[in-house]
């Protein structure tokens, strides 16, 4: 359908003179963080969190399979648990890393999570960033990186395209502050993808059917 | 001032039960899109309404001294022109890129700035994009990228930090159908950096002081 591909069938109309848009979450997404522990002390417990929402976030239809949250470093307190909205916002830019940078710095007042006075942060997600938030990331001030996975194998399962990271990656982290761990639920979160490639749910890549 | 550094000093105050992040472009930038022709033919016409609106972002003390525009390419309708609001909006991702293409989808009501059955669009900015904004640029549907100049001027001007762009990024634009013609305007944008970094105006790299 014409409507989907374009994601304009989510509101149905355009909006001409919109002069703002709305970095919002689903509803489901606050109530789903309000039953959340308020601490969550180890890696798996953090991205077992990610996932729940990243499938949701299919289940209910609110955006594509992917979820981010940002907790304090070290006590695990949540600040934020975010998850893509990129056809139902119609905004290639509300990726879960976006969204939850964005809603925690706004929750935390302000813009540079690494700022002197605040606790260290870290971002957990369910894969390895794309290339854009790969940028996002290293411009949000968070000191620590967890992820599902990284390589070849999210956009083989999906087919989303994840764009070019830098490749000397794991170095760049390194060189700006930022502490990586890779492979943190990795065999669940790969199965999460398989699930999601099954459901047939839309995938929203720019440009579909032009690329070469 | 420590408000200065954290960007609590817009607003004066955390916001920890915020539930969304709204991307607004200043009063002003509204004023004056509806003062420019509704098309612009060149892309030196494009550029100069940029850089036009670069110098009024550090005049007005709204945002960082970058700006970008979302035209359709052949015809140059002007889409929105958006300025850099990290600061007043307390958002790192708040890019001029990324207030331009968010702007832009929504006012056409479609993620996808390529998408069939849209003329094409074309992303006018006044430096190169950082490594985050040209991976949004990927994710856009943009179909022509153009920019005052690309290189360390910039960076060594203002002292903006702007991330690494994979080293073959004008064949990456080349290979997605992107493309991409630099130096328009370049010394007019170069002098307006100088300008800015002449003016004290805050540079609002994440983590502070502790960059090596």
């Amino acid at each position: 359908m014409q409507e989907d591909r374009t994601g304009t069938g989510a509101l149905g109309q355009t909006h001409q003179q919109a002069r703002q848009v709305s970095l919002e979450l689903p509803d489901w997404a606050w109530e789903e963080m309000a039953a959340l522990p308020s601490q969550l002390a180890t890696p798996e417990e953090r991205m077992a969190a990610v996932l729940h929402f990243a499938r949701l976030n299919t289940l209910h239809a609110t955006g594509g399979p992917f979820a981010a949250g940002i907790f304090t470093r070290d006590s695990g307190t949540l600040v934020v648990l975010a998850v893509n909205r990129v056809v139902p916002l119609i905004c290639s830019c509300a990726h879960a890393e976006v969204m939850a940078i964005s809603l925690a710095q706004k929750r935390l007042g302000c813009f540079d999570l690494g700022a002197a006075g605040l606790p260290a942060h870290e971002l957990v997600v369910n894969w390895m960033p794309c290339a854009m938030c790969f940028g996002a990331l290293l411009w949000s001030g968070i000191r620590s990186l967890v992820v599902a996975g990284y390589g070849p194998e999210m956009e083989a399962i999906t087919g989303f395209d994840e764009g070019p990271l830098p490749p000397d990656w794991q170095q760049e982290l390194a060189r700006r502050g930022i502490a990586f761990r890779g492979n943190v639920l990795r065999a669940e979160s790969l199965a999460a993808f398989r699930e999601f490639a099954a459901s047939g749910a839309p995938v929203y890549n720019a440009r579909q059917g032009i690329l070469p």
